[in-house]
This record gives structure tokens, sequence and C-alpha cells, in this order.
């Protein structure tokens, strides 16, 4: 029965099959831990007028906003991370905004579809935890079963026409030593967030407390950790919220878009 | 006398002070050993109508074009990469399209600059190259003192708009245990080109004879060496003079824009 599933049950399954059930409507939960190993990506989605400015945001802030696939304007079917895949149904939630505002949270966005929309495809950080955990690198959020920690910082953003604004942080706390070994492993993988842009003292990039995170939810720091931040694919969302489009499509926190691609494969070395 | 300049004297040079040479009119040779160490970049400048096109195509085909830095419309200075440079006369020289096809080659494009052109600089062989040498990998273009042979090969770009056509390689002849190391090396640099795109059988890849490049001059292969290929900055070139935009200026082969960047500061590791 549909309703029965689990995550333990989508975990193993093929994307193209978890794809299926989330355009069917019979997933509506967060993907996080489903097609176990295939890379999972934010959703931005723009009229035309605004594309080449979020393009140019994207190539100026590589960190925050690793673009993996940009559709053609007008075109909802994914053609290089995916097979067969729709953006308009193929994520379990999406969040409409308007004028910069939330205006409403929705399972499909058929009825909204503009021929001059443009969809976005940003590497999101699920890609390298699963390569911090296989390195022995404890990733708490996932130990607490909450949403990672993140923050607004004083790092300026590279404008880009209309988009501006600070990058914004996620923060997993580890020892010195697991820091450089997830400093090496998250090099690797330069199309999704890559190496830390800080660690340690957070006033160095106007972070003022750490239990009070500016999205998702506060970590446990233990004694003789540090924390240790990486570029968050919210910041090009942050961007384009400040900028108040008039209509913009994302997806609902934590409910990404499951690419056929594997994290591995965007690990550079 | 700065006639008597030649290339030793500029090798230790900082890029600034090479840059106001050229900006004189004194130095209109190509740029390959100035600035020792230093990034140089391809260019290729278009009317904006293009430019979203053209930004995407880079996007979808990083290999082959590795954006460094992408100017705001119109504005002919440079933000990121170098300070105090104009792209209108800081290379030593440059060539004019028009409807795809080579109408002048000049060493100042001042009286030509239009309100609605965008600048792409473009990463380049030059960085890796560097890297290779220092690895006692031998780049035998520079032995030789010609340019690297370059092939159209059989793949295909992804396209994007109006820009489509086959990826180029630049070739380099080297032993198999030198080939390993060259891969590990090189792909330290993705926004340089990377790693290589193939090795080996050049008919693999649509190349029919290797001593007959489609740019660049052909190069020895010795006795226990095999080509290797790597992308090359020329596929965008190739696929903008393919689309007869009315008006297009790149660099002068060879004659590249030297920015304050050290090529090391594209290895992320």
């Amino acid at each position: 029965m549909e309703g029965m599933m689990d995550i333990l049950d989508l975990a193993g399954k093929r994307p193209s099959e978890v794809r299926n059930l989330i355009r069917r409507g019979s997933w509506t939960q967060p993907t996080s831990g489903l097609s176990n190993g295939y890379t999972q990506a934010n959703l931005v989605i723009l009229p035309e007028k605004y594309a080449y400015d979020f393009l140019l945001f994207c190539q100026r802030n590589p960190k925050p906003c690793p673009l993996l696939e940009v559709l053609d304007t007008g075109d909802p079917i994914i053609k290089l991370t995916a097979e067969h895949a729709d953006i308009r149904t193929d994520l379990p939630k999406y969040r409409v905004y308007r004028n910069g505002l939330l205006n409403d949270e929705i399972t499909d966005i058929t009825s909204l579809w503009q021929e001059d929309f443009v969809s976005f495809l940003i590497g999101c950080s699920f890609s390298f935890e699963q390569a911090l955990l296989e390195n022995d690198i404890p990733v708490r959020q996932i130990e607490q079963q909450c949403n990672v920690p993140m923050f607004r910082t004083n790092i300026p953003c590279k404008s880009a026409g209309v988009f501006e604004g600070p990058m914004v942080v996620s923060m997993r706390p580890m020892t010195e030593k697991q820091a450089i070994r997830a400093i090496q492993v998250t090099s690797r993988f330069p199309s999704v967030h890559g190496a830390p842009v800080h660690f340690g003292n957070p006033e160095k990039i106007g972070i003022h407390d750490l239990l009070h995170p500016d999205f998702g939810d506060p970590v446990i720091i233990r004694d003789g950790e540090i924390p240790v931040f990486w570029a968050c694919g919210v910041t090009p969302q942050a961007a384009v919220m400040a900028s108040k489009p008039e209509i913009a499509i994302t997806h609902a926190p934590g409910h990404m878009f499951i690419t056929d691609q594997k994290d591995t494969v965007f690990s550079i070395l």
C-alpha cells in the first residue's frame, strides 16, 4: 500500500522510480535519504527576463550557486541530469513566491507554468555529506534528525544585474582533525559547493550566535569541536527573493529534485 | 629602449606592467611566456542579444568553455580577474569578425566599442601547461616553439540557443606513464579545462590525421608516445563564428589577456 511507504522503502529505489511516485502524488515528504547515492538538486524557476542576470549571478558566485542544469526557456523537461523527468511535477513540494513573499506551497506547478519560465537546478550539500559520512566525519544534523543550521554572513556575493546579497553558509561542527579531512573530501566536489569557506571564529564572517541560525535548526557543538562553514544553496534563493520578482518558484526546503546522476560523478578526483 | 624589449624582459614583470606596455602599443606580439605564472585568458565579445545564449553554452560545456569572468553589458573594465584593466586596449591583438568572417586584425578596439557589448574571459591551457612542465611532463609545442595542434572532434557540444558545434581539442604527446601523471595534475584545474577528454586512438573521437591539425601546428609524436587530448578554448569561438553574429571580437590567436591571478589560484587541490 503506497500510503504505508516510508523512507526505508525508497532509499534503495532508482531515481526514476521515486520520481514516478512523486509525480503521482504518492510521496510529498522531504527527499533526504531517498535514492541513496544519487545527487539531489535545489530548484529556482524565474521568468526569462531575469534569467540572464541570474545565470550571471551563479557564474560569479560558483561556490554558493553551483549550477547543475539550466533548462531551455519554457521547457519543463530535464535534459542532462535526468531522463523522462518533468520539473513541474517531479518534486514533492514547491514554494511559490510573488513579489518576494511566500504565496503558496503546492505539490504540482503544472497549472502555474508559463512559456517564459527558465528552470535552474543547483547543487546541494547532500552530495558531499555522503562523502563526509563515508570518511567517518560526523554530520550533526543527520545525527539529530533535523535540518542543517544556516546563517547569513557578512561575505558579499558578487552582484549581477538585479541580484545581490550576502553569502549564506551551512555549519557542521567537528574536531580540527576531522575538519582537515573534510576539507580534503569536499575539495573533490567543486560543483556541489566544494571546500569550506571558513572554520572557527564565527564573528569573522559576521555570525554572532551559532545557536540561532537564520534558516534551519540549531545543532549541538560538543567540547573539542569547531564550527566549519560551507557556502549554501540558500544563497541564490535569498538573492532572488530580495529582488522581488513578480513570480518565482523554488523547491520547498528539503523537498529536492532527485537526478539520475550519482554523487560520485561530481567528484573531480 | 622599448623597441628592443623581448620576451625575456617581460617574463618576470607584473601583469599590470605588461598590460601598460600593451596598452601603449609597445608590445603587439603573442603573450606566451609574459608575466610567468599568471593566468592568461581567451576573449570573446558579443552584442548583448547573444549574451544569454553564450553564457548558457558555456554553462553547459564547462570543459571547453571555462568562464573566468563576464563583464557587465557595455562595461569595458575588468573587475574580478585584474585591476585597472581595459578590455578594449589591454590585449596586444584582436580579431574582428563580421557575420562569422574575419574582417580585421587590430591592436585596439576602442573605436569599435558598442554600449551593448558583453565581454567573456575564458580559461586557457597555458595555466595547466605550467603545472605539466613543473611535473616533468613534456609540452611538445613549447619544445618545438610552435602553436599547440588543435582538432575538431565528433564530440558534440550541448547546444544553447543559437550556439552549437563540435568540441575542439588540443593534443599533447607523451608516454602512458606521463599521461597518468598529467591526468592527476590537470584534474586540479577544473576552471582551466581540467582533466583530458581522451587519450590514444584519435579515430574514436573523429580525428583522422594527427599530422594535419584543424588549427595550430603539427608536432612530432615520438616512439612510445600516445596523443592526449584536452578540451580547448577554441571550441566557443568556433561555435560563435558558426552562428554568424553581425559582429564578434576575439583575441588574435596567442595574443591573450594577462590577468592578475596566479595560475596556482585556479588549482582546487
